[in-house]
């Protein structure tokens, strides 16, 4: 009725409780990832927490690191080396860089599906990835078959894989607003692809550290990572693979008073061909059997609130009068489709269960 | 397995969707108490939206005001006088005090349940109502049916009512925080009951004021209403219902720079009885079978986050060394307990349905 | 000893108070860039505060509308009409656009100054003025001689004025922030100019309104102004002055859940000959002897924290490793250096005080 | 004019730069006291910053930690043990508790005068100090000599101590509130004295700790120390020997989203006799001649923001209807009255300084 692709309401026959539950398993359920990835697994129709694991918290029960969990979540955390989850059909990593891929031939070997929302399987260049993760990585051949988990774009391989480098924030934002520009050669390389981002504070992390202490990140904002943010080679890498050629890609994240939400604003400059184009349709149509990407319709402004605590992600365009170039702002919740919502829908997909299964959470306004 | 009185998944099987969906109206659904009941009706199970009124913005798509609710509501807000409320089952009001209690009749005689979440429903006593609200009632016969809509106190009347006079948020925190205790008799009424309360901005509503402006009550905080806040003469009736006898009460409103949430603490004498008496074990056992209460465990200290977004409240009890005083902290999220999910959970029990259906939604941490 | 330009303490005997007071008055001082006049012209060594007008408030102590100046300001609101604004030596409007404009000649008349902090005296093309302010100029001739009150870029003419339009608040980061380039012809300006800004909520004034209330902008963050925002024609038409040449300009502003502080990124590409400079040098010798302006060093990072409360810009250049683009990070407080600070540091200017005298307030951080 | 006890303007001559500038150290200038104090003293007109003392960041340059310093403070943090603090005229201990008591002696022998910002000079009974700080009191002959700091009740005694106590935060709120009262007997201490009390986060320290992260403690408020804050006992002390008898003393500390910022809400029964007395009017005799003391007129709340970044405390009076209560409704800057702003009150006073000398900071707002 208001150009809204479809309503929850009829949605809600496709999600059935005929599925057998699956047995999932955390690693590394006390940071932010972790604690949202119980949010949204605890009511997901189709699965059954298993197992939780906490080197530093094992016996302490879920509930009372995360009082929000009292009445959904009756676990505690179990020793790494205790859990059971060669037991479960899919094990997610909520854990530093370098655990994963420590962990994940075991996994497999025991036909466990592994969904990794750390970097371990995000980069194929394992000298990439050693240049920014300062680390060797422990399973090259692993890595060959894992998938980088953007459904909207690899949604085929996501199905059969056995592997996921579930994508960082950043990059979930400029690709998928990049994307449908890219896939069809419209954008002009000659000029930088121009990433201002904006992230709020939850994307810190749950670590003790002066920076991001309230009374010093709040009424404040700063640029940070000019000199080299991790999510530049992953999106880099995914910019070239998507336009076939080397890109000129300037990124600068900014940390913003806000627990959660991110916003990016692109500035790209258009091929000839697509100064011409109504990239407007263009987008829509991309997007039009996507349930989780939401191209606004022109002049209308997203705001980060808008997606707050849910999988969404919503993207307005904008024609510069100036020098052919486009402006995009994109958001999303880094905690959800920036990261555990994202990785639940690759589960999803994974076992063939709908794709927005326990993923449909109206965002919290105000 | 840790004290938790029952687990989500367990009472799943609870929300069927065999009921005949209810068709809900609701009047005024601009403020904050209204998109509220937006974003939870729109996926409650047994709901249809089916008309949603505005005088000021008829013909606007609710998403277009609300972004949040794009893919979850496609109505537009209709004019009140057009809209059919009468072929709804049951209508929400969330205006202006005022404005229910001048077309309850109609609609009750259309056989429609009303829930009115403003005041008019709330003060048995018209003199009251007409000193504090500066307007004769206009309804008092209604007024004498109407039922006071805390289930956890009026359960069995709710059932049968036909208008809900839906709580204040101050007076859910304040009455279910003493209800164990007025019911029995336990408190020393020669002291007085002192309510030190703390609220998020939300609370003043969606209403173009300079003090609420972000830059007025952001990094900042203030008492107010010390002269007389309307909910002290709701509070003190129901004091007096409950503990039989006229109360002292005084009660401070802060508002907290926060967008939800509200946080009382409770201070009051308990009686010689009480003093010897486990009165942990005694709230324990009066809301052991109240989905929507949480006794937490002596000790643990309740955050308002830990309840964002759910219809949950949390009550803590600490017994101080002094002067047999008993301080009490409750949270709730003031716009679900304390507004829209208290009038969904009355909902529910007015229609015969799981008194949870559509409420079981896990509070936003971080 | 650290690269500091110069100490507090030795430039304190420049600010003697030898100097006869200024007799200052304000015509609207109920806004935010009134408030911020009042917190530091009631402090300021050389000046005593006359008049401060507002229709609405006449008569209300200012001091009860802002108890934050208790004990510093102990003037009445008065009537516009009533007060002898005449009898002042200078009288800045912390007006909506286009209440300056039809004053001053009245006030000019009577040989005082004027410094407007609204838009009337920023634009010396009036049908650019027309088409953003949708009002004629109404004395376009006061116009020509009215200087741009950019201290660092205008000082000479600035000490002569009699008429000041004060730069708006995403100017001033811009302009400072691109001056050294510019001036030296170092752009690539076939490459647009990319500013994209990130404000506080105060700057969008203390106006009732849904948009910018607490539960609206808190925890939130947005772009806006896409389709035009009145600051782009003035940077523009500086950027072309000051460049030489038609600038292709791309300002995106964001709205940050910050009461203070505004944080701009500018993204521009450097001519051949710039690229092979040392700009951080080429920054630090431009601004050496301006009190107000603090290049960092290489490699810091500036927060807007960092100038809360006082009249310091900060600015960080980073040389992008592709494309030969240049980033630059400036920072400010928006009522300070973006509005009231500079307007008293033009006034300092236009009286031949200390340039500094009344502005050597330490940012409070935390 | 408007019932404002004096102005700023009045009293500027009092702070004549005639006297030797005093040499000031501080011990621990890495938290939030030891910025506060080093923005306060940096632009104090009689001060001269001669060592600042960090272990941990020794050879840093204090503006490299805190760029908000820059052209303030051109010192470097030193090694404790390098320090010459025995060439001060006093030092500054901005440390945990248990440090100043460990170094005061060899001060004191070296004519240095030692004003402590913890607990360790603050309680005259070293077995309270023993059970709450769990250590000993290592110099329990000098505590006897300390005068605890808090100007408005001890003037005097501080005029000639050679140790300071300065009061914790907490305290300084409530005994301001409370002394007028105590002072005459006017309290029913049958009744306890419940304290309230909210602070802004910056309470909590500097220190890196995940409850006090930003994505922890925005948006989110909660109780603490239920079981027993350090404070309480400081506060009891004070009370019991204002009073003169043993008082009930109830205090709940709340943690609220706010950088700065301290409201303390009392309860107090007041004796027959002071039921019958105006109140307001003994409040405003007995503070009239405090610079830094307002009592605001009757149904005036006060703001944290009206104080913020000011030795400014507010104190408003509201009688309770019922049960002979009185309301009391205190704020200040935790980290400027409630901590260094007194601290250096202190010692003007310890040196013969005018009161306000460097402590007229006109508080930010918005």
């Amino acid at each position: 009725m208001f150009g809204i692709k479809f309503c929850y309401h009829d949605a809600m026959s496709d999600i059935t409780m005929t599925h057998k539950k699956l047995k999932v398993g955390i690693v590394g359920g006390t940071g932010y990832t972790g604690v949202e990835l119980l949010r949204l697994l605890s009511v997901h129709p189709n699965v059954s927490l298993t197992a939780i694991t906490s080197r530093g918290e094992a016996g302490l029960a879920v509930a009372d690191m995360f009082p929000s969990l009292r009445g959904y979540v009756d676990l505690a955390f179990s020793d790494p080396e205790k859990a059971n989850l060669a037991a479960c059909d899919v094990v997610f990593f909520a854990t530093p860089h370098g655990v994963a891929m420590n962990q994940a031939q075991a996994l497999l070997d025991a036909k466990v599906k592994v969904i990794d929302l750390a970097a371990d399987f995000r980069l194929q260049d394992t000298a990439v990835f050693e240049k920014w993760y300062k680390m060797p990585h422990a399973c090259p051949t692993l890595l060959a078959d894992a998938v980088y988990g953007l459904p909207e774009l690899y949604r085929e391989k996501i199905k059969s894989a056995n592997i996921i480098g579930n994508p960082g924030c950043y990059p979930t934002t400029v690709l998928l607003g990049l994307a449908p520009l890219l896939e069809q050669g419209l954008l002009d390389l000659n000029a930088p692809i121009i990433a201002d981002a904006k992230s709020g504070v939850s994307g810190a992390g749950r670590k003790a550290e002066v920076a991001t202490l309230f009374a010093e990140s709040s009424d404040n904002m700063k640029a940070y990572g000019l000199n080299g943010h991790r999510h530049h080679p992953e999106i880099h890498a995914q910019l070239r693979h998507l336009g076939g050629q080397e890109p000129q890609f300037i990124f600068v994240p900014h940390l913003i008073p806000m627990i959660r939400g991110m916003l990016t604003t692109l500035y790209v400059k258009l091929s000839a061909q697509a100064q011409a184009m109504d990239v407007q349709a263009l987008f829509e149509k991309r997007y039009q059997h996507e349930r989780f990407v939401d191209v606004l319709p022109a002049g209308v402004l997203p705001e980060t609130r808008s997606v707050r605590g849910s999988n969404q992600i919503r993207i307005t365009l904008h024609k510069q009068a100036d020098a052919g170039y486009l402006t995009l702002v994109v958001v999303q919740d880094n905690l959800v489709k920036g990261a555990a919502g994202q990785a639940i829908q690759n589960m999803n997909l994974m076992f063939d269960l709908p794709e927005n299964a326990g993923l449909e959470v109206v965002p919290l306004l105000p």
